[in-house]
């Protein structure tokens, strides 16, 4: 029998979990301030909605889907990524009749890609994103490209580059396009067999192989920036007008392709260069895609998101040594001497939880001693001491584990006596 | 192309995902007050794992799972339930060596069973649970029971049922299996062709079977409770003693047989018999499972653990009327007059964004009168007035939307004024 998680999956165990309600927590009140709210789709969908809301010349829509087919005979996909999902949502519940647009989603949850696993690299990961649907507004591409950056500023990190580029209405894409195919057409035969396919398919994406990128003609490709048309190269200043105003620092870089296929306008990359990383590793990425919500069979709406992966998230914190502020105490253990203290302990805890207290005791019959040990290890600010004598009395004594202090408290009391200790302790 | 969510899935939308943050973020409170630590394993096992961990001839395992081959040719399975993952993470990861024994653990999540959809029954539906493994505490019986109760009691849910049964240890759950299969063999062809091969495969399951139920001989069954050896009974006692110690109330049910092969000694159910249900529902079900930790290969080690589905708890709620305190309030919204203003405004709203304060703006180009209504219904405390006076200026008039006071403020002050008008507002 095959024990372990399946490969590129892993457990989160308690002591790592802490860190990811940390992060998820501190990203859902970012998302409150500015003004997205929680969407949650399904972990699977409809094949098509990948192959059309991706795009079908994308490596993840080729090579790395879970597809399969349920006992219905449909097939099935865990979601590779969060976009097309709740664009599709999106679609299918009308939101774009509520009278509050854009409407301004996040998600946080697993996504799925069979790619050879790899340090930051799982095949199930975890994918915070955001989506604003309904406004080709450039403040709106600042919004989001300035949430993205407090995603990761919000933590304190410090080795970020943000990276822009303008890929253009469609008119300019196709211009571009035009140039590109041009461009490529006499190196064909000295590209890789993806490339080959992708000058014909969607010559942007030759731009950004991984097998190709030092061949001479990368260096001198037609930019994209070139191509812009007025509305385009507009609608790109005024972007970066509005991240100059805010003060949000950015490289643009006409080289920067996304790997899907139904960006324009906007698109961006956030990097990290902490010597931790080794490299310069990408954190995350996003972009403007109005058309994609016709695609899916919605009404015309612009739209523009992005996504970052938690754990490269969580790597950053680390590269850069950055300690996220846990707390790891634990209120009261309660520590018993004798079977009939042992058995009462179990009443009092109960009403202490009841009350929001965390409390915890022994079960596993141990000694006081290994009770005592047990207190300091789960980092306990009280002890509460339990034993025949304090049981014929109805009392119990309660040790400040930081001070050393002791006293005897009524049972009655030790409620509202142990809520005050700990506030008085914070 | 099928543009719907899979059938047997559902989106959760902004308006409902607030209850489900509100709901989650209470259940692991209570968790962290009870000392139990967050646990997250994959979405997907190999199938091995349920079939072995779950049981094979139960219903989940035989008909109700989503495997599939993924592209390695492994056989995998969605999950259909949390405790076979839980385990066997705990067994993986040597769990059972750290020093804090029992281990406490709670997840949170997605599940996933192929079977009809109605209400309260959907294909992927979230689960919460908490495992105790490595004690044979019958306090820690009591412990997980107060802390499922809690799990409802909490949100101030009052038409709850706590029913109770023991399974005994192997001793007693053999002389019992023996007698219904006694009981029930003359009886055999009258039974559902399930039933029949339970008979011998699983008698115990036979008393819940649902085409079954009023067939005579259910009746006259042999009850457990009379098979019990000491030791069972002892401990079934002792578990009661600690919930009357605790002041919960619960009712004895011979009957109670769980699902899930693998139960021993205690085993609980939740119901509610709230008017809204329409019949009395089970909420949440779970119990002892000494042996499956070294059925899933390791070391011989008690457990005990529950689930409940979070959207039947979410119906309960909604059952008895109960209104979750949610804010869906928005503590500023933006209005400008004039290009320029609607300009400055992005900054402005950056800087309050940063320092904590949940703020948004219109992105639709929208005329003063409409922005004011938008604040209105985004039920804004608080609009931020911007026009070319105030930008010359540079102040901004803050109007309070509950008593209608307006006052002229300074851009610089503008953060400390909204954060103490903030707090005076709680």
């Amino acid at each position: 029998m095959n024990l372990n998680a399946p490969r590129g999956t892993q457990d989160l165990l308690p002591g790592v979990t802490e860190k990811w309600q940390y992060i998820e927590n501190a990203l859902k009140e970012l998302c409150t301030n500015y003004h997205y709210k929680e969407i949650r789709t399904p972990i699977f969908e409809h094949t098509e909605l990948f192959q059309r809301g991706v795009g079908d010349t994308t490596d993840i829509v080729q090579r790395e889907m879970y597809t399969f087919t349920d006992r219905g005979d449909r097939s099935i996909t865990l979601r590779p990524e969060g976009t097309a999902s709740v664009v599709r949502a999106f679609v299918q519940n009308k939101l774009f009749g509520s009278p509050n647009q854009p409407t301004k989603l996040f998600y946080v949850g697993p996504m799925f890609r069979y790619e050879r696993p790899q340090q930051g690299r799982m095949r199930q990961f975890v994918q915070f994103g955001v989506e604003a649907l309904g406004s080709a507004d450039p403040a709106i591409d600042a919004e989001v490209l300035a949430l993205a950056m407090n995603c990761y500023q919000s933590f304190g990190l410090k080795s970020l580059k943000l990276v822009i580029n303008s890929l253009g209405d469609k008119e300019s894409r196709n211009r571009h396009r035009e140039a590109l195919i041009q461009h490529f057409t006499p190196h064909k035969e000295e590209l890789c067999s993806d490339c080959q396919t992708r000058l014909e398919k969607n010559p942007l994406r030759v731009l950004d192989c991984k097998k190709d990128r030092n061949h001479p003609a990368m260096e001198t490709a037609p930019s994209i920036l070139e191509y812009l048309n007025p509305e385009s190269k507009a609608y790109f200043e005024a972007v970066q007008q509005h991240l100059t105003n805010m003060g949000i620092s950015f490289i643009v870089d006409p080289n920067l392709v996304r790997g899907l296929d139904y960006y324009n306008h906007t698109a961006f990359e956030i990097m990290s260069d902490a010597e931790g990383f080794g490299a310069i590793t990408t954190l995350s990425g996003g972009g403007r895609y109005n058309g994609l919500v016709e695609e899916l069979g919605g009404p015309e709406t612009p739209g523009i998101g992005f996504a970052l992966s938690v754990e490269r998230l969580l790597m950053a914190i680390e590269a850069e040594g950055i300690e996220l502020p846990l707390d790891d105490t634990l209120d009261c253990y309660i520590i018993t001497m004798g079977e009939r203290a042992n058995q009462e302990a179990v009443s009092i805890q109960y009403k202490l939880r009841q009350a929001g207290i965390q409390v915890d005791k022994d079960y596993l019959d141990k000694k006081p001693k290994a009770q005592w040990k047990a207190a300091d290890r789960l980092q306990a600010k009280f002890a509460i001491v339990l034993g025949d004598d304090e049981l014929d009395r109805s009392v119990v004594a309660v040790k400040d584990l930081s001070t050393g202090e002791q006293e005897e408290i009524d049972y009655q009391k030790l409620e509202s006596y142990i809520k005050s200790a700990l506030q008085g302790g914070k």
